[in-house]
């Protein structure tokens, strides 16, 4: 089931290059299997570029995701270091984790220690597609050789990209659309939060102080080619996406996303899969037109969203904020959601947060699934509603989302009734129903 | 603030005869004060019976709490004892940390235990509307003292509701539309989950046994008459809400939706104060629906939802499931959130399950009041945000939904830089942004 790229590498060719052709991939293969679609509908959706595959052609030991139209909705789990807490180790083990509990992928966003070393660490640990955000490393690193992210140079920023897409990354977050027209804009007439996107910052730094123009943009053609090379998939960053509600959808965030919706035109052009990066900080009645302003506008680019977070007031509950805007954003069309833990806007977050990230977005992701797939979603709910019709415990853990956690809720206390739980005991709905239903029809 | 219903018993008269008399009680003043409403509107509404206002006239010790149109979603939170953890101290801590996290009202749903004990001293620890579930009590009763709960009698039942009355309790939930019709359906043709309330089945066993109207049903007339007595609300509970989401707004819940629509109308004939209670487990695209069909049918009568749950596989995480669901329901229309705790469908909450249930529902209900009631209900978010731009930590948790647990997650290491969090210290996009826009203006 976990293929090499090597074959592929060989035709020197994209995904979406292959599909244009007629070819069906091994890739295309696996992921029509994993959805339960036929490889010709993939191979057609990856053509148009509604569907992306991500899968460096030189990443080993993966097993290759489809993200967009008509898939399952995927979840990504952020992990990595920071200069407060830097243990490879930890890292690796939360990458492990977040896969153990449904990731779909995995995000390097390291920012302390060595970089190169933590990265590989995590792609050699786990079989799912993993992401970097380059530019955190290209700053990071001129920061330390020449005391200033401001300092860093066109070349480090490619070079820091190419390295990745060596190591095998299979898609990276580019801020290509935070523009110096936007950047400059934003200066002259700032919103309450700014930019909190780390990568959008970074940029808007060093435009700012270099008075240039963004290098990712002007040289978005050589990034084609370098995606091209790789077939590494782009994630167009949304530098601009609002930090707090009072911020969303304003001019900045849809200026930035027009041009960024350009730019999946060019990439298709070039034959490089893209998807884009969506809010961020948005309230409930701007969720559902955010997914269909960024679907339209990039037309029907896969949408990845982070959250959306739908209020700003629950630091360490941000996990069922998260939950709340994902599964609006998964019901409107959105296609893959990033996982916000319960340490965000805190700190970075623990096992345990990465766990209960995982599976909040898992949820949300699963709840929209149901409505979008239909049955082929649904096999365990319907598994889980026969089992609580037969009151049959062993069933309702297997199928539960994290068996560890309902047999331990459930096993808190020795059982007077074993056949039910200790909220209802002898009380229980379903065993008085079904025992009067059976004394009504003898 | 927290008035006597003494001077209201002296008029005889309910809430709602006073707003449709023209006067403002004392009730409709506190909560047009505490709404940011007039208590014009706030008569009005009572008046038309869109708005409730839970108070039995014999509770003392109560803020009045108004549930319904343009009002903030409140929230409810389900503790009591059961026959496997019967611990009388234990519910009433549960019921003052429910207070404590943010809910607007507690429903005693003990079965274990001595049943008046228990809810007379949660009624006396808190200062909220406290709600009950009267079958219970009259279903366990019999039970205990004729073997069955199908021995119970219609004296039983309306002995029990008399005595919640004069205990002070300020809404009960009454299964009125589980009549003798649905259930002979229901047992001809089965639905997956049968029925799930706990109230439903006891009236469907007793139904199917005694061959009989529900007591509830045949007697309305006299269960208004105490009601208005009282002036206690009655939540029209739904003892046909799916259990699963393949039950899900099928016909025995319909069926049962048009019963409880017509005694919303002679409830509001006879003076009293009525609100309908809604599911349960229901799929993403079938929120807006019940809550609109509900709010129609019902004639915009204060609409409770429980959860509602909109994915079975998440036992353990049911607090984020509900919080997903009532999110939806709060936006399209829902009053009253019932908490659904990480304990749901596998034993009785523990108190941290109370915590973590009740921030779940209130975070949902917040995100989607910052909707309805635009900047009144997101002053929090803007303190939030204000004090994320400028790092200024204090403020953030003093904002925090649960300053603790903020403060907590923040505090687990020693930061190295104390202006920012670990997630990114130096490499903070706001600190990077405002030191940069400085040098920028220079």
């Amino acid at each position: 089931m976990i293929i090499s790229g090597l074959v592929r590498a060989a035709y020197m060719s994209t995904q979406m290059r292959a599909a244009r052709e007629g070819r069906e991939t091994d890739e295309m293969r696996i992921v029509a299997m994993d959805e339960g679609e036929s490889p010709q509908n993939i191979r057609r959706r990856v053509a148009e570029g509604t569907v992306i595959i991500a899968r460096n052609i030189l990443r080993e030991n993966i097993r290759p995701l489809g993200i967009g139209k008509g898939l399952r909705i995927k979840v990504n789990a952020n992990v990595g270091t920071s200069i407060d807490i830097c243990d490879v180790n930890l890292e690796v083990e939360k990458a492990r984790v977040a896969v153990k509990y449904g990731a779909d992928t995995v995000m390097d966003l390291s920012t302390g220690g060595d970089l190169d070393e933590v990265r590989r660490a995590i792609i050699k640990a786990i079989n799912v597609p993993v992401g970097t955000v380059p530019i955190y490393q290209a700053a990071i690193e001129a920061a330390r050789k020449r005391g200033s992210i401001v300092h860093m140079t066109e070349d480090d920023i490619f070079n820091i990209i190419e390295k990745h897409a060596k190591d095998g990354v299979d898609f990276m977050t580019i801020h290509c659309g935070v523009t110096k027209e936007i950047v400059n804009n934003l200066a002259r007439r700032p919103r309450l939060m700014g930019i909190v996107s780390r990568g959008g910052t970074f940029l808007a730094a060093w435009i700012l102080h270099n008075g240039e123009e963004n290098p990712l943009y002007k040289n978005y053609d050589y990034l084609l080619e370098m995606a091209a090379k790789y077939d590494f998939a782009l994630s167009l960053g949304d530098g601009l996406r609002p930090g707090c509600i009072f911020d969303s959808t304003d001019y900045y965030q849809v200026q930035e996303l027009l041009v960024i919706g350009r730019l999946v035109e060019r990439a298709r052009e070039y034959g490089v899969q893209a998807m884009v990066e969506g809010p961020g900080h948005i309230p409930l009645n701007h969720v559902e037109a955010n997914v269909r302003l960024a679907k339209a506008i990039c037309k029907d680019a896969p949408f990845y969203v982070l959250g959306p977070i739908v209020t700003d007031i629950a630091p360490g509950y941000d996990h069922i904020v998260g939950a709340i805007g994902g599964a609006l954003a998964g019901l409107a069309g959105a296609d893959f959601l990033c996982y916000v833990t319960p340490a965000e806007h805190l700190g970075l977050p623990s096992l345990d947060d990465v766990r209960e990230g995982v599976i909040a977005a898992r949820i949300a992701a699963h709840a929209a699934d149901i409505v979008r797939l239909g049955d082929k979603a649904a096999a365990k709910d319907l598994e889980m509603a026969r089992a609580r019709a037969s009151l049959d415990w062993r069933r309702q853990i297997e199928n539960a989302i994290d068996p560890e956690r309902a047999k331990s809720i459930r096993g808190r206390i020795k059982l007077k009734s074993p056949e039910t739980c200790s909220m209802c005991s002898e009380y229980c709905a379903i065993k008085i129903l079904r025992d009067s239903l059976k004394s009504h029809c003898l």
